[in-house]
């Protein structure tokens, strides 16, 4: 039986970013099924008493230097973006929008957006952009703007965020399989680790 | 020719002492040699406006289940002390004696000071049981209780907090190898790969 692996992430995330270039491969190696949420950390960071991990004195500057090298370590694009961070609720809201109206434009369009904003340096915290994107993926543009300005799309991205919340989610990028959290794209291989183990039957 | 890695750690920190389980097998596997440097991370969270991991909404309970299911997933012992955190100023500077006064029983004295907290429940944060330890570890109990009184090794304590976050360290474990920062031990198998890249000669 297929386990689902829930997949939190925020577009201003370059951690998110990393995962999600490799969640499809760890899913497909697991036989886990995605269930994509694009959330916001702004306010998990309330809840925490925290803020942007580049906002924060020492660790900001690590950091920024981590985002270079780890890209580098694993072979994935990556220039680091200006402006950064950047809101990321039009990216968020149509990415829900595909998800339930589209699924099967789904994962690509995420690749497409954070590879837009990671790897080639365009500013997804604007809705034409996002929109240009969600055209490139497949999706219907015009259809697409419509539902941004729904209300329920943007009840739905709430909801999401508050869920998220609800369920201790505080990171981009969070990792749910079986009720056991993942936080980070450095727990890639404690989950390989850990699917191991609990795949191993208990005779 | 050796290039040095300078070890941060602090006594209270999980992940600092899943480091120090490890650390001498990567030194040993890239010969490097080990810069030791026990520190107190009370002025880091200071300047960060952060707090104790498990002190922080969220990610105190996350914390608290990756601490467990990290020492698993590694097979290192692991018992969540009660109470946690704990003041180690103590350990840290029965550490910085060691390594000033005796470095044969160093590396020794930081193993028996880690498993003591955590595998062993042991109340490190008490001098005692800390002297206990150096007697463990090889050193003379009563040179030690002497040299901890000393306002030199307070100095010295203060002074290698001091130069850490002058170096841009702010959390434990925190690796320094050849000017390039890691923090955390998920920075393990970073290192590994960055070791190998930089090794890699540039014809």
């Amino acid at each position: 039986m297929s386990k689902t692996l829930d997949f939190y992430f925020e577009y201003s995330s370059p951690y998110g970013y990393f995962a999600s270039t490799g969640i499809e491969a760890l899913a497909a190696r697991h036989d886990l099924t995605i269930r994509w949420h694009p959330i916001l950390l702004g306010p998990m960071f309330k809840a925490m008493g925290s803020a942007p991990l580049v906002n924060i004195p020492l660790k900001g500057e690590y950091s920024r230097r981590d985002f270079q090298r780890t890209a580098k370590l694993f072979g994935i694009p990556y220039t680091h973006p200006d402006p950064f961070p950047i809101a990321t609720v039009s990216a968020a809201r149509a990415t829900l929008y595909a998800r339930e109206q589209h699924p099967e434009k789904l994962a690509t369009l995420v690749g497409k957006l954070y590879a837009g904003f990671f790897a080639q340096g365009r500013a997804i915290n604007e809705t034409s952009v996002v929109l240009d994107i969600c055209a490139e993926s497949g999706l219907n543009r015009s259809a697409a703007e419509s539902a941004l300005a729904e209300d329920s799309l943007k009840a739905l991205l709430k909801s999401e965020v508050d869920h998220a919340l609800s369920q201790g989610v505080f990171g981009s990028p969070f990792l749910i399989i079986d009720n056991e959290p993942f936080w980070g794209f450095d727990r890639f291989d404690h989950i390989e680790k850990w699917l191991q183990t609990t795949a191993r039957p208990s005779t």
